[in-house]
């Protein structure tokens, strides 16, 4: 395979879609420490300095490629109307992203012992877009009357419900069923329910 | 160092405790993958063959080794008489030994997409121990009326509880605090609390 110089050509979107396609592929296969940039420009048939020009480091390059991936799974994280239809809908996207072998290398890439710093800040980079989701569920779910903040912190609340999907997939291997899952929204909105004396 | 000869002395539980000692420090240090029976030998001055004759594979090495460790954490699930209070107990102990090294090697380990095969199985032979003391905590709860297992499946709820800490320890990297626990308690309790008619 010849790889070819693009020097001075018009960089279209195209390009960018595919050397970020790529990348989530390489994630996939060798985790984020494993990512090569050399065998992306070989498979996009791009130069390596052209990939370097938009992405100074490989760093750069998979918080890129992530940050695209989580936009879409966090648009879809609409108003339903009710706590628990939100819910629904948050498992169902934490689900079909671990079902991707890209997911589950990042999720086991986030807690993986290396290379702390540098998974961290892709963690939270990427991630913001995901958080500014689930901060605006907490806020609808606080406006109806679903959800008091002040008793129920919402990270340790997003913690159990992520945090359990993980621990089924990663750990269990098991599949995310509509009945496992149902127990799971079953759990946390009746418990978040404010009409009850705290113990 | 020198490696000496042992065969004909009697086998003190001393050794033993120390071999599996060395066997979490390395699972610590290396991780389930890097255990190695030679520098376990070295360190605590036996033969290899020693180690050989009763743990004959590694896998089994380290599973006596988590086997012993997990069984001290389980004895601690005792009755406290109410649910919330065996869910307090439980929350400390996953916590506690997060709190080790070996502890997250191990945790990381069972999550890991490399040696998927023999780590389930060492996941699931010691954790028997503690899969019993958790089917005790669920059987004690659905006696008192506080859980309906048949609405509440145990095993998602015990994913939600686990799955909670990992996120925060070696996903956020932060800290299990009494009031982020409280949280994870509360939402757990009042969840699972059957006075409330299914959705």
């Amino acid at each position: 395979m010849t790889a070819r110089r693009d020097a001075g050509r018009p960089r279209g979107k195209p390009i960018e879609r595919a050397i970020l396609a790529a990348t989530l592929g390489e994630l996939a296969e060798h985790g984020v420490d494993g990512v090569s940039i050399p065998r992306i420009a070989l498979a996009c048939e791009v130069n390596k300095t052209t990939i370097y020009r938009r992405w100074p480091t490989r760093e750069a390059l998979v918080a890129a490629a992530l940050e695209g991936a989580l936009r879409e799974s966090a648009e879809e994280l609409r108003d339903t109307g009710s706590l628990r239809g939100d819910l629904r809908l948050l498992v169902g996207v934490i689900t079909a992203r671990l079902a991707s072998p890209a997911g589950r290398a990042l999720a086991r890439a986030a807690m993986s012992e290396q290379s702390a710093a540098e998974v961290g800040a892709l963690a939270r980079d990427p991630g913001v877009r995901e958080q500014d989701a689930a901060v605006a569920l907490v806020a609808r779910a606080t406006a109806r009357g679903e959800w008091d903040p002040a008793r129920h912190a919402p990270d340790a609340v997003l913690a159990m419900i992520v945090g359990g999907i993980l621990h089924r997939v990663l750990l269990e291997r098991l599949p995310v069923t509509p009945e496992w899952a149902e127990v799971l929204v079953d759990v946390i909105v009746c418990g978040l329910t404010p009409d009850r004396p705290p113990a």
